[in-house]
């Protein structure tokens, strides 16, 4: 809001709106090059994440609603991203064995030769465009300036 | 990867890892916080930022592709956007009286309405979930790294 001067009152001053702007451009920028990387292998970096999240996981495998926690995409985005994954061989979704409500999803052996294929050059992305582009104490204030915002509802990241 | 010797080899380390991973899960709740406050309003982040760019710009409308470059959606997902806030009344397309190919995007009345309506509560949101959460030089400091990660291939936040 440029001149609505009772909205304004209430609004950032321009340094906080500047930072503000520049985070929004610039994580939205730096997804868009992660998905250019990964487009080569067919997926993006949502998708990314899961594969990565199930190879981490005891047996390959994780409850779904144990992914929506774990990865950064809402419900009912995530059961449909997982639905194209399957399509592509690249998970399976299965009852649990004990738990009649749970539906795990299986990270396939294609999946997992997808994931070694994929992760050099991700990484090397991720380097790029992220790591590396930051200076080293502007990065280390950046991770706690992320634990902050998880903080604020009483999250935190799990160590794994 | 876990255990991939090969992958692992070009892997981040156990702190890049952390950061990298704080930044992902962060950024994904801090925008789920915000959509859930803009919900009430009937907009998400993204439609919220259409509204902001072309109430800042004069006469109220930008050409389509400078909407592109301007907020933090690729086209098709931005042409998606602006059909359902058209839909919704609070934009309009017309094409540009100077120049034949070009489509611009207008704020409607009804439009700056809403955007005068739902700031106040965005403000609050943006302040406790990001810019009051994070210690004041981790702010500066991440301030510094989105604008590395928007020089990365050249790209700066245009002041305004």
């Amino acid at each position: 809001m440029r001149s609505g001067e009772r909205v304004q009152a209430q609004w950032l001053n321009k340094n906080q709106q500047r930072i503000w702007r520049a985070y929004l451009l610039g994580s939205a920028r730096l997804s868009e090059r992660l998905d250019d990387d990964l487009r080569q292998f067919g997926i993006d970096l949502g998708e990314y994440e899961i594969l990565v999240c199930l190879e981490e996981a005891s047996e390959r495998r994780v409850r779904m609603s144990e992914l929506t926690e774990a990865v950064h995409q809402s419900r009912s985005r995530l059961t449909h991203t997982i639905a194209r994954m399957e399509r592509s061989g690249l998970v399976t979704r299965r009852n649990c064995p004990t738990d009649r409500r749970g539906v795990w999803a299986q990270l396939t052996d294609a999946g997992f030769e997808l994931l070694k294929t994929a992760a050099p050059s991700h990484v090397e992305a991720v380097r790029k465009n992220f790591v590396e582009a930051i200076r080293g104490e502007d990065f280390t204030a950046l991770g706690r300036a992320f634990d902050a915002v998880l903080a604020v509802d009483g999250q935190r990241l799990d160590e794994s």
